[in-house]
């Protein structure tokens, strides 16, 4: 069983940059030709098929050209059991394709909560062998529960070759009011954060033999001074850097959460790339997504310094 | 359109005290009963069955006693989309019987995906009139976000007369690690998340005919002195307090999260009530489950003062 980031990495290296594409799919935003049988918005049923057809040829345009995808569970969600049971027969899909999937999920709890959401959203859903449902290869979590709430997750992610991202520092305006504050020994909350991150993925259980943990560390791109302190604070931590590009994320914010070596980061676009029908209207949308994609990792190639497309 | 926290108070008069059963089915204890038959549990179809039919006689055991309950989504989800159809339904059920819901489901992220959660986990979910699934009276939300993870939730609640529940102070061990952390200001951190969701919470468009919020605060009944500080800091949240009973909250703890005038908190018990047939095997389950939810009730009862069964 392979160590969750030891593969990310290896993806990283096919595919030839540590990108992902994010799949936050928004009814209203999805190109016509995939609206346009006459749905009616108010038929959950109607617009989850939408979804699924759309988020499939998506998949097929990017799968060649990046290691990554994360899948926005709330997106899904909002149609109930039929948009989860679409999350997860999507997430299958990704998989087959070769894409490392995460499960954008921000779950968490204590205690036999937080085991039930480790084995719901994070593993293989319980069912006949044939029928058994596969989970992403890792999610996002909270980590405001501290310890008790981390673990059920790491735990789990450790026994299933699986990883964990978690909610270090978010790149909303209001992240600032909580996350920016300063503690009496100097340091920001976040770096509290981050600092028990790093000590709680540093156990060698969940250290592969990159160096890295299965424990990683969401950390949104704002500014770069932060977020080379937190790169300093969680050496061991692969950060997923939500966004570039339609959320304003620059190069420099970018660079800012890479090592030296070039590693440590996955830079995720959203609606940059899946919505790219909206700016490029002559092509068509899967081209225009294709595009898009292969774009991304032009930039973030350039970014990281590296040569080639 | 009633306000949320209006109608919980009326509830809570008709009812005779301010405690929620908290709904956490783990298939492993559940009844013999209710497992009886040959149930396989890595069968998951088998597993919701058991959990639905378990939910629903403890829903009629309790309707009577308590005015509220709070639906744990991790251990519906666990299960998959049979899972969270099951929450729904129950949720569905709960209602019909005069009981006002809580989805404890922890939801958090921002912008759009917030606004998608809003939708999915507070808000009746989409569908042709007769297929239309009712969501819970309010749900549970991180606050690590700030403002604009919160807001989509508020207005959502503002909108529909339902509430949210912001995680302030969690009780378990771990949750100091970051909670307790102390600011320049001489705050702790879970004090400046109270004062955050007091100001957002303090909108006049939010605020009901009693002067509490739509917006509440989820504080872990574990240290009396936190839960004055707390209650002084926000006026106009209505406090659900987990952790009563298994968790090891004493009446001290208790009657810190009240106001003098015997308001201002929601107590909840799962474990010491939904599986009070492992302590009480003299009489079936549904009784012992009766019976724990009737001894919750006196003894908050008491803790409050009032008189009384």
């Amino acid at each position: 069983m392979m160590h969750f980031v030891d593969r990310v990495l290896e993806e990283i290296r096919r595919k030839g940059a540590p990108v992902c594409v994010g799949i936050d799919p928004v009814y209203d935003r999805l190109p016509e030709a995939v609206k346009s049988q006459p749905y009616d918005e108010d038929d959950a049923a109607a617009c989850v098929d939408a979804i699924f057809q759309w988020t499939m040829g998506l998949l097929e345009a990017v799968a060649e050209h990046v290691p990554l995808v994360k899948f926005q569970s709330a997106c899904f969600e909002r149609y109930g059991w039929d948009g989860v049971e679409a999350y997860y027969s999507l997430i299958r899909e990704a998989k087959e394709m070769g894409l490392v999937v995460i499960g954008d999920a921000k779950r968490g709890d204590i205690g036999t909560s937080a085991e039930h959401y480790a084995a719901g959203c994070l593993l293989d859903l319980p069912g006949a062998e044939d029928e058994q449902v596969a989970g992403p290869d890792s999610i996002t979590v909270i980590s405001y529960f501290g310890l008790d709430g981390l673990k059920p997750f790491t735990e789990a992610g450790a026994a299933s070759g699986r990883g964990v991202f978690a909610l270090v520092r978010t790149s909303n305006p209001g992240g600032d009011a909580i996350q920016s504050l300063k503690l009496t020994d100097g340091r920001s909350v976040a770096e509290a954060v981050a600092e028990m991150v790093a000590k709680i993925g540093g156990d060698a259980k969940y250290v592969g033999k990159s160096g890295y943990s299965l424990l990683g560390a969401v950390v949104g791109a704002t500014k770069p001074e932060d977020a080379r302190r937190l790169r300093t604070l969680m050496p061991q931590q692969m950060f997923l850097v939500p966004g570039y590009g339609a959320q304003g994320g620059s190069a420099d914010d970018v660079r800012a959460c890479f090592k030296d070596d070039g590693t440590g980061a996955i830079i995720t676009a959203s609606r940059s790339v899946i919505f790219a029908h909206e700016k490029n209207t002559s092509d068509d949308w899967e081209t225009a997504v294709e595009k898009a994609a292969v774009q991304l990792r032009r930039e973030i190639r350039e970014i990281l310094g590296a040569s080639g497309n």
